[in-house]
């Protein structure tokens, strides 16, 4: 591997006493929610853990981590299964769509989950999708039951259910302080997308 | 490259009418600064855009995105510059010797920062070695003065400073609604470091 920067002449290695499986929502109106999801992906990948993510909302419109996470010489699969923001302006498809092309979603999921082969599984957007119910509460507690014990999955988007929140490990709300929209600069890429 | 997923058939890409250089602080006490920090890298990388990461609080204690970040067959720099966070218990450094450590760090952001060879600078815990005198706010007003008006910059950490903030163009407060630490879970890989 190239050396790229520098890292410290000694490194110390932590290891829990018991490894287990989290429950972690990263929900909040402000930016960072699914680049956070990224990150751990990042991390998971140092470690040498398979990854998969499987994002509910996002669709046609191109976005930097797919080609990142291709990039990625790691075990991690990305699935993206929305066709774009439902309700957003502009998105032509009907509600409908959205809610097969979710419904799908839910059933990779469970396929992906009880394959048994992940150690991290990472559902973006998918709190948003649980709010305008292109899935089911039922289906996301059915999720989280299923879940197998060592395995970390990550549920981001805004709106978290309190359902989703209190059967979570860690959660956390990004507020947005400001945001460059709101001074009508347009998204750039490598930050926003 | 291997297929690994499923993206959609067609794809649509924004390009803003104007490219600039923003400033991003991700602050708070919720998990979720440095990896999303880290996602905008792989967003970043996506877009085949130069990344520099500087982490000025993380030490010795092995962190997953070391080794993410090299497997990433992408343009980004690492530096890990830091003896670990100052003033945790166990850190067995004195606080002249963490105040040279970030003040080495801070040259070596300038001069990165000048070499003009990067789209993305993200400077890891950098608020919070401003917050505990490690580096003065001066020398983060010169860096961000001094910032190339495209290259991205990414300053994340506790207790942002309110002159940072203001000069910010997107800033997300991160909260903790819930830890798994504090139900005695301790860190675990993959999530947590």
């Amino acid at each position: 591997m190239p050396k790229r920067g520098t890292l410290p002449d000694k490194i110390d290695r932590f290891e829990p006493k018991e490894r287990r499986g989290l429950i972690v929502v990263i929900t909040g109106y402000g930016k960072g929610k699914t680049t956070s999801a990224l990150g751990m992906a990042v991390r998971a990948c140092g470690h040498g853990m398979k990854v998969c993510i499987i994002q509910f909302m996002k669709g046609d419109l191109y976005a930097g981590e797919w080609d990142g996470i291709r990039k990625m010489n790691c075990d991690i699969e990305l699935h993206t299964t929305g066709k774009g923001f439902c309700g957003i302006r502009g998105n032509p498809y009907p509600w409908a769509e959205h809610r097969d092309n979710a419904q799908d979603a839910v059933g990779l999921v469970r396929g992906k989950m009880a394959s048994g082969k992940f150690d991290v599984m990472i559902l973006d957007e998918i709190n948003n999708a649980l709010k305008i119910k292109l899935v089911d509460l039922d289906q996301v507690l059915g999720i989280l039951n299923e879940k197998p014990p060592l395995m970390h999955l990550v549920l981001t988007g805004r709106d978290a259910h309190p359902r989703v929140i209190e059967l979570a490990d860690t959660v956390s709300e990004i507020r947005e302080i400001k945001h460059a929209y709101r001074q009508g600069i347009e998204p750039q890429p490598g930050i926003d997308y």
